[in-house]
């Protein structure tokens, strides 16, 4: 029996991600920057150990049941407490739905907003598996370029105006303001605040994803999200428990008005009722106890470390012509090579002839045609890998460059 | 701000469950069989807090950490292991998905097959939440009626030839074969072998919904699941952890063939990257050390002396004109009243004048306009519930009757 008959037309637009085709060559010998994996040394395990055996002994008829489908009030209370601490004012619990993961936030977006040929805007590049999640829903995906400070506002506005007067105002704009994915860069202030201000002239629903907001490791403090400055309730925030606690709980939040939250409810409820009960009161408990607030310096202090150990590296070994940047918060730096390489062809002879492997920066640019980027992660590998796998990476560079 | 001016289409197709909205008037004095919930003390706490802890001091590197889509391998052979013992032959892990409860699964069963305008078969009446999840995709739903020994297959095969010479071939079957939700019915050897046949002369595929033969509380075994008997790969089986182990884990899996799996995968990828690991390996040690097993005679032995209860009631306080399923499996009794009552108009007076709750019958027919009718949930109410609240909801109908 064929099963391609019985397909809608929309799986066509399922692609599997690039990053785990490229990476099956990956095997024990190979140094793997590919990931978007944290440091396991920053989970709390002995912590939620404790914790399941607290929740199980003493409410188990209530953590190991169904649940309501915006999630557990315990959690969202903490949330309340937790965003207050970084300036972001939430009303109540209403103003908040438990996910799985940011992921389904963001497939949660496609679904209420995109019509099929909707304009929405990212940075470009931008988080291929947003990408991924709005392009099952066919919209038209318009990327605004990225410098040093973040998103170029001035393309911005001017794009906005286009597509307003071609009769096709885009539905959102969605950005990682704080340690973007791909490129680790952190929108400045000003920035914001202009970015803010344009979805205000222009009615806009502007989707803040900040999954790495709490774990900046620049100096001071990041610049405020835009949500605490979010006067008019244009922004949709999302944020996970992946990077401050552990990716494998898949819990994730969206925090927005009354009546986005009352949306995404109704479309969670259909789309898996609800998020593990279990998993929630254990975050809640993290949250409550304040180990997470514990945890925070401790991985930021990882993540740093890591990260001046790559850029070391890099200096060290990269050859003249290749440029990377400097990221306060996240987990990537974003290497550009010099035009002549295609680091798509490049990779299999990374991985194959130096054992090292990165994400190609192609697939993160929603319409742009750019082929000498790539993507690598510094807060999975050890020390010892990031150094040695730089070397090699430098390595297949000057082949390349050279060839 | 109006979010509604951001609105995609589709979201339109999302309606708040009934259920939800009815039962809000629900306080602590009404005794509520509107739910569908397991029986808490039929979750296996104590052995959480013991598979959790080996996990966390073992593996947290694994168990914390991000994982595959599909699901972990462990816990995909200990489903093989568990489903050969009923008869399902499954090849091997690439043959099944690790899901957000049963749930996910039907949504991406919606999302993966259905384009706007096709048609899908169900019975009538079908569960309430498959209906909800199929609905955002847009399809024509088809009822087939049922009897006491499940979906009438002659009308079945009246109705997919007639659809298929007006060139509307529906994309699947939907079916519940046992314990069917809402009415409690089990489909005979005989409807299920047809079922099979219809759909290798038709060429169709059939979504087989398996969340209650594991807990099968009627004499001896089950008949055969749809996927036993299936040599042509033509049955997607669902089920779930909800009942043989506690829904507030949110895992469910799907047996398919590789290439309907590889399909599921690509959709799963960008819904929520993958089910969480932690409540997946607790699943697995449920299964290898052999717990749920040794709890599934416990569940049926609870699940059957509350239905027996339920039936007991009924048959003392009832009126004569109402009729009601005798269910071998599942969470519900279906009942109908006269014809002259209409049980959503009844719902407010059984909870405001009698404390009594249900959910109406009439969201559960895809097509079909009836209205008196209900289900009854046996499971969740304590025995004291049952019969106070079955004694109640015939004083409500009797009153109903003679108005």
């Amino acid at each position: 029996m064929d099963i391609n008959q019985f397909l809608a037309d929309r799986s066509r637009l399922m692609r599997a991600s690039e990053i785990r085709e490229l990476l099956k060559w990956v095997t024990e010998n190979v140094i793997s920057f590919g990931g978007g994996m944290p440091d396991p040394s920053s989970f709390p395990a002995k912590e939620i150990i404790e914790i399941t055996r607290d929740i199980l002994t003493t409410k188990a008829e209530k953590a190991l049941q169904y649940g309501t489908t915006g999630g557990i009030l315990e959690l969202k209370e903490e949330l309340i407490k937790f965003m207050g601490k970084v300036g972001i004012k939430v009303d109540g619990p209403e103003n908040i739905i438990i996910t799985v993961g940011s992921q389904e936030a963001l497939d949660m977006i496609g679904r209420l907003f995109i019509n099929p040929g909707d304009c929405v805007i990212t940075e470009s590049p931008t988080y291929l598996a947003a990408l991924q999640a709005f392009r099952i829903y066919g919209p038209r995906i318009v990327g605004i370029p990225m410098d040093e400070e973040g998103i170029r506002v001035d393309v911005l506005e001017d794009t906005v105006r286009k597509l307003i007067n071609d009769g096709g105002k885009p539905k959102f704009i969605y950005v990682i303001p704080t340690g973007q994915n791909p490129t680790g860069i952190t929108m400045n202030m000003e920035r914001r605040k202009e970015l803010l201000d344009i979805a205000s002239r222009y009615d806009l629903l502007i989707i803040e994803d900040d999954p790495y907001g709490y774990i900046y490791f620049g100096d001071g403090e990041p610049p405020a999200r835009l949500k605490a400055m979010d006067g008019e309730g244009r922004v949709i925030y999302l944020s996970t428990f992946s990077k401050i606690a552990a990716p494998g709980l898949r819990l994730g939040w969206v925090a927005a008005s009354k009546e986005a939250i009352r949306w995404f409810e109704l479309a969670k409820q259909s789309i898996d009722l609800h998020t593990s009960t279990l998993n929630q009161y254990i975050a809640a408990e993290l949250l409550r106890k304040g180990i997470i607030e514990k945890n925070i310096p401790r991985i930021k202090e990882i993540y740093r470390t890591k990260r001046d150990l790559m850029l070391q590296a890099l200096s060290e070994y990269m050859p003249e012509g290749v440029t990377w940047t400097k990221p306060s918060a996240g987990m990537f730096i974003w290497l550009t090579t010099p035009e002549k390489i295609d680091t798509t062809a490049m990779l299999e002879i990374a991985i194959k002839k130096y054992g090292v492997a990165y994400v190609p920066g192609k697939s993160f640019y929603p319409n742009e045609d750019r082929h000498n980027d790539m993507r690598l992660n510094f807060t999975y590998p050890t020390p010892e890998q990031i150094f040695e796998g730089i070397k090699r990476l430098a390595m297949a560079i000057k082949e390349v460059i050279t060839q």
